[in-house]
């Protein structure tokens, strides 16, 4: 039994509130060795009280040396074990456009692509037309029809767009059609079980149909089909915590995570300021807040180090806000690490601060990678983030007598 | 799914390199409580520098308060799960020897004994034999001939030696012959399942020839065999990890190790200094580099502290050596501790330290179990350090989208 299963059988409603702020990929690195993270360069008055009051760690996302996408960082934070939940391509894909997948879907990456006069694919990614062309030639495969399934077809930009076949029965055991090499056609779809046979007809048929639609519109006269992906069946929220979850996201994809778990998605607005006021309009709606800030992750993306020492602080100066609403225990951490310095999200293990009138306080008195290391939490898990937040929420009974 | 399986789906060879430097039996304790271990003794500035550098934290090799053996240690540091992979006992024995194993061989631990004209035994390893009778008394059972098999015997020592049964089919859930009593005859061979019956065969019929052939040989005048065991399935570090792996070892239990999971054995002189001689010369032929010194742990043994001390400076001599190669990820550490207060290995955290671009330094300025007990890597078990490797040499794509 993993603790995921053991939850929903030791959960009270004590109408405790708990609130979830993720900066995305805060965890960062110092530019030079010996040198301070973003976090630490930052000055973060308010985060540091909660971090004085509150008790301090660092998570790992998956496991040491596991670099996360989004996908598996938010499901650990949502005390989701990201290694047995997976979350397919397509359906990340589709998330990502704030495409409402549901449970008959089967979503799938599509890539326009050009062919010969033999059908040979000469440009995977049709020299990467502008999402303009996209979305034209998305209008032309919207004509497709097939019998049996509802077929959706969405831009994403450039050569990539977003299939959704609706239907019953259908599976996702299916190969790319995309054979990843050029001067050699597309791949057949073909389906490793029964359910997935029928999605490859499918697949084959939106294929040939796409091929005629595009016929004269070289260079993106095709399209393949890749990462094949049911919904995945999961748990929600209210199910495994008994929590009514509210999400005040700003992007699709992190709205679309928030949804698969079964989460509320509500209009949060569109920055920090008008997520931080929806949540004190809906305060007493809900039992669970999930507030999403993206700007940690892109600036660090972008290499930005002083542009995510400013985001961290222009986090910081919502953090009042939050507080004086007095959830009953309150969480800043981040689903994984996007330093500047590797422009990318990276494995180190993020900050976490859980500030609750029920912690154990440690000596934390600056919230920052280098302190977190001597925190309370000590290193942890992102998925039992969740069992920590219940526990110090009054949420969780005892377990055996 | 286990990080062992995930990695070979995300790894990425970017050409850099990887040095791990195992000193066996690393960790140690203080004499007197409170006291200094032999790292924290050891005049070591060379670690001290890549410590400082670099990131450190305590490893536990199997799992906290189990002691390992060399191999369960090694499959550990190699990135495998010990309590997954396990070696037999009559493998190990044989990788001691240097004998090369491999898929088709059952090995087995031989023990000369000594029988009585009843054929009961009166002493189970035939009183301590000179392993020059040893060797003796195995070129008498090297005429053993089996339909269908080979049959290898190689000398141990005393009255310990090894039988190697090639062939097809041959299974290893066979018992022990060897009663564990005097007084008693020796134990039928009896195997578990059809590929073991056949097995059982072959070693009741090898007990009936080596009986013959020692009739006259007393106090040698039997043989009993125990822990039957087959090569282990074990997926190589070429599939798991990507990496062209080269065995950097003296004696031939960690050659053997090196071997089973598919790393290239060289040919490294006889110490330390020829060691990194070799590192040197075959640098652009591989991406990892495991470099076994032994001493650390078998002063450990002989509960010399004194004598570790010096062996901890005498590693630390040839660091700047491998430091000026200029490793992308340089990694200190041991398989298991070996306190000179216990005399033997024991199931103390083992101080690792990290050298790398990509670390998070942690404020470690000496290596020691004392400072690494508050590095930024904490506890950890050891079987995480290859994917942490893999990480910190940018050889690891990200997990999901």
């Amino acid at each position: 039994m993993n603790i995921h299963e053991l939850i929903p059988a030791l959960r009270e409603d004590n109408g405790s509130k708990i609130v979830l702020l993720v900066a995305d990929g805060l965890g960062g690195l110092p530019l030079e060795s010996g040198g301070k993270t973003e976090l630490e360069t930052a000055r973060t008055p308010n985060l540091d009280r909660c971090a004085t009051e509150g008790v301090c760690g660092l998570s790992i996302p998956v496991l040491p040396g596991i670099t996360p996408g989004s996908g598996p960082g938010h499901l650990g934070l949502f005390g989701y074990d990201p290694l047995q939940h997976r979350i397919g391509r397509g359906i990340l894909e589709a998330l990502g456009i704030n495409f409402h997948v549901g449970p008959k879907d089967v979503a799938i990456r599509g890539n326009f692509c050009t062919v010969d006069a033999a059908g040979k694919i000469i440009d995977r990614r049709a020299g990467r037309p502008t999402t303009e062309r996209c979305i034209e030639m998305v209008k032309k495969l919207r004509q497709i029809r097939i019998a049996g399934v509802e077929v959706f077809v969405e831009p994403v930009r450039e050569h990539r767009f977003v299939v959704v076949f609706r239907g019953d029965g259908l599976g996702d055991q299916v190969n790319d059609t995309d054979p990843q090499a050029t001067g050699v056609p597309q791949l057949p779809a073909e389906g490793k079980d029964s359910p997935s046979q029928l999605t490859a007809r499918i697949a084959n048929e939106f294929i040939k149909q796409a091929g005629e639609l595009l016929r004269n519109e070289a260079p993106t006269n095709y399209a393949t089909l890749r990462g094949f992906a049911r919904y995945p069946k999961i748990a929600t929220f209210q199910e495994v915590y008994g929590l009514k979850a509210a999400a005040l996201a700003i992007y699709p994809m992190y709205k679309g995570l928030a949804r698969l778990v079964g989460m509320n998605i509500l209009d949060a607005g569109n920055n920090l300021d008008e997520q931080v006021a929806t949540l004190k309009k809906v305060w007493a709606d809900y039992d669970f807040f999930f507030i999403h800030f993206k700007y940690t992750d892109s600036t660090g993306e972008d290499g930005n180090f002083p542009g995510k020492v400013e985001m961290i602080e222009r986090l910081d100066a919502v953090v009042p806000r939050i507080v004086e609403l007095k959830p009953d225990v309150f969480i800043v951490t981040g689903d994984h690490s996007t330093p500047s310095k590797l422009r990318s999200h990276s494995w180190h293990p993020v900050p976490v601060l859980l500030h609750a009138s029920s912690v154990r306080t440690d000596g934390v008195t600056k919230f920052g990678e280098g302190p977190c290391l001597h925190g309370g939490l000590g290193q942890f898990q992102a998925m039992y983030l969740m069992p920590l937040a219940m526990a110090h929420a009054g949420r969780l009974g005892k377990y055996g007598a």
